[in-house]
């Protein structure tokens, strides 16, 4: 193995693009050498800033000799054929979350990923934020003793920003199930060891006019006796980022007089103008997300052990002990989503897989399919594809 | 009907009497003629401040004449046998929350209440409060369309204030789903409707030392399809005041800094210092409430309504519209808890009872049962006792 700078092809030039761009512009673990978009202002502002090849399609890419892996950033739809595309082609593949739509597809990817003896790593995910690395290392460590119970709310604009029209869409994998309940259900699972048991659930599809899930509420048991509430909504009313010290998922300080923003932006616009509004957030498209001043985060999570209740904040974790509440920070690295590039590096590098992995990420998605249809049939659905977090070695 | 003050008996000078003290001190619609209570300096006490008479038990405070209506607040599990007691003295009755321990006991109460012809009152309790109420009023008028989803969660120190040995045995009536999590129910019930349908919950039981539960997360289905997310803690970890402006649950303003003195007061305590030091938050006991700056409270609640999502907090309710973040304020009565008293008034001079009656609180405590059998077994439970709200006709 080489400490050469990993050499990253890229699929798809849209909006998660343009949230990994600070990364990718200050992480020198990563050389990004091609792309496949399918439109030409991407491929332009791709070579413009970055110098590789491009292509018109996934195909092109994963046969390119100067690609090592590929960071797949397609729809959700499309993940599947152009994971399996690259892994046929011998390249390691980081897939945005969710890891597909299907369970189907989902093991599909994992089969051909393991066949081809490439690495399958779903991320970024809000479960790669340093909070909530840092928790997971507390817990671990068992200074406060056993974990119990964990919290996890989120009420954000999601279902108002612009939308492609499959992602209004729960059969084509839209609505909040797919693109967000599977951040929380990534993190949760991560702080509770992984092996989810069973799941207890209701969802809402409340806007005749976005008629997917935008809401839910899931009571999630795990194996080891933890159980976890997991609660949702992204119809731009409350904006649970107030007791996130008024911090933005993405780290940024929030103007609280901004609210309202997504909903008014989108007032009036059409399915195509709105498809439109939201290819002007893709790469090439003029927005450019500045530096962060603190971590990403995905909402209020609060985790109680024995002797401490920790609470995830945008800085690090809160500590609610015995007789005194302390804090411990979680340095903010020079480049965010440090922690994605890590897993790659040391999976490419040092053979060392992150918990991410392909395994993994389905066995969150088999959660998102279990509050659907804990949701539908008013069942408590038992959990079949679950894995357990490796054991951590490091020191809070 | 006469429009004279209401002549109360109370059954129980204790910890709920002292934090009744302020309303009884200032709302001149009630008048406090007699007493019950098995410690002297109880009796004294209250004679000095109220002139009114005093009897060693309960069953002489029912018989006596200048009693209109009895207010039961000695412990849980004594309940039953005093309010079916002063039932059948055909004394009205304002029982404290829970209605009881058992469903049996539950039943048998409101049965003597029917037979006797008087008003059964299950309060105070924090359905009662005046954020509550308006959040409830708000709903009713349709104004931001149909309630869809309640989030309420509420993390304190209960669990280690100090107890009766009772208090920390759940099978009578201790730890929080008896004491704390009807609240919840209570509020969410009335939020919603009343007519609960299905529970799924899981429960804590995590201090050896106060071997009862201390947690539960419960996701409750009701008839109209409104889901909700029930989360309690009373660990004394995690303090969600801080959600509430650092307003604490009795509505006066906290000091951040006072963290950690539930459990630091009673650190080293034996059972029976407990229940002594308990002994000393009682009537005569030398505590007394100040008057509060706010609303009492029961922790963070989320109505999410089709154009708004309503916060409740200790002044009133946020409004969280589709572009724009409102605040209704509820204003502070002269006297606390005054809604209780009105409650009393409107049954007992113009035979209009409150939502809260013994069927109501009946099925408040069917949920609470529901909640533990539900985490024993692993099933969710059909609720079978729950009755509406009924339909209002004021104005927000
Ligand atoms: N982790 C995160 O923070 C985050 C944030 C946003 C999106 N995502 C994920 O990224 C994925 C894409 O979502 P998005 O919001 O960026 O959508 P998007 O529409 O903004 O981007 C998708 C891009 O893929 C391109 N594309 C379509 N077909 C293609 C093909 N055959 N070959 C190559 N490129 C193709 C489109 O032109 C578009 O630029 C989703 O799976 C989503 O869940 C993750
Ligand atoms: N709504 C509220 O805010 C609130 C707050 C506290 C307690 N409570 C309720 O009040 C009830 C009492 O709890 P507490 O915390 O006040 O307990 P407590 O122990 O402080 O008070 C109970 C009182 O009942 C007295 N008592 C015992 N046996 C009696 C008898 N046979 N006859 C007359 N008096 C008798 C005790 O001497 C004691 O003073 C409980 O049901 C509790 O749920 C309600």
């Amino acid at each position: 193995m080489t400490s050469e700078p990993i050499r990253l092809g890229v699929a798809g030039l849209g909006r998660a693009f343009v949230l990994m761009l600070p990364t990718f512009r200050a992480d020198t673990r990563l050389r990004l050498t091609a792309a496949a978009a399918p439109r030409a202002a991407s491929r332009t502002a791709f070579r413009g800033e970055f110098g590789g090849t491009t292509h018109a399609d996934v195909g092109a890419l994963c046969a390119d000799p100067q690609v090592e892996a590929i960071y797949v950033a397609t729809p959700h739809q499309m993940h599947a054929d152009h994971v399996v595309a690259a892994a046929e082609a011998g390249k390691h593949v980081l897939v945005d979350k969710p890891l597909a739509v299907s369970l189907e597809d989902g093991a599909r990817m994992v089969a051909a990923c393991d066949r081809a003896g490439v690495h399958l790593i779903v991320g970024p995910s809000h479960s790669f934020d340093a909070p909530v690395q840092l928790a997971r290392q507390i817990i671990a460590s068992g200074e406060f003793g056993s974990l119990r119970m964990i919290q996890a709310l989120n009420y954000t604009d999601f279902l108002y920003r612009p939308r492609r029209a499959e992602e209004l869409r729960t059969d084509q994998g839209g609505g909040i199930l797919f693109s967000q309940a599977v951040h929380q259900i990534d993190m949760v699972r991560l702080l509770a060891g992984g092996l989810g048991q069973r799941v207890s659930a209701m969802t809402g599809a409340w806007d005749a006019a976005r008629p997917t899930e935008g809401a839910y509420s899931a009571l999630l048991q795990f194996e080891n006796g933890v159980f976890a509430t997991l609660t949702y909504s992204g119809y731009a009313h409350f904006d649970s980022d107030i007791w996130m010290g008024n911090v933005g998922e993405l780290g940024h300080d929030k103007d609280p007089a901004a609210y309202g923003t997504a909903r008014r932006a989108l007032s009036g616009a059409d399915p195509a103008s709105e498809a439109t509004l939201k290819a002007r957030r893709t790469y090439g498209g003029g927005e450019s997300p500045a530096p962060p001043q603190h971590h990403e985060h995905f909402g209020p999570v609060i985790v109680a052990c024995d002797r401490a209740d920790l609470r995830l904040t945008p800085d690090g974790v809160e500590i609610n002990g015995g007789t005194s509440r302390g804090f411990r920070a979680a340095p903010l690295h020079a480049a965010p989503r440090a922690s994605v590039v890590d897993a790659l590096w040391q999976a490419l590098r040092h053979g060392q897989p992150p918990v991410q992995t392909g395994a993994w990420g389905l066995a969150s998605l088999e959660v998102c399919h279990a509050i659907l249809t804990s949701a539908a049939t008013g069942q408590i659905v038992d959990l079949t594809r679950q894995i357990a977090a490796p054991t951590q070695k490091e020191e809070p």
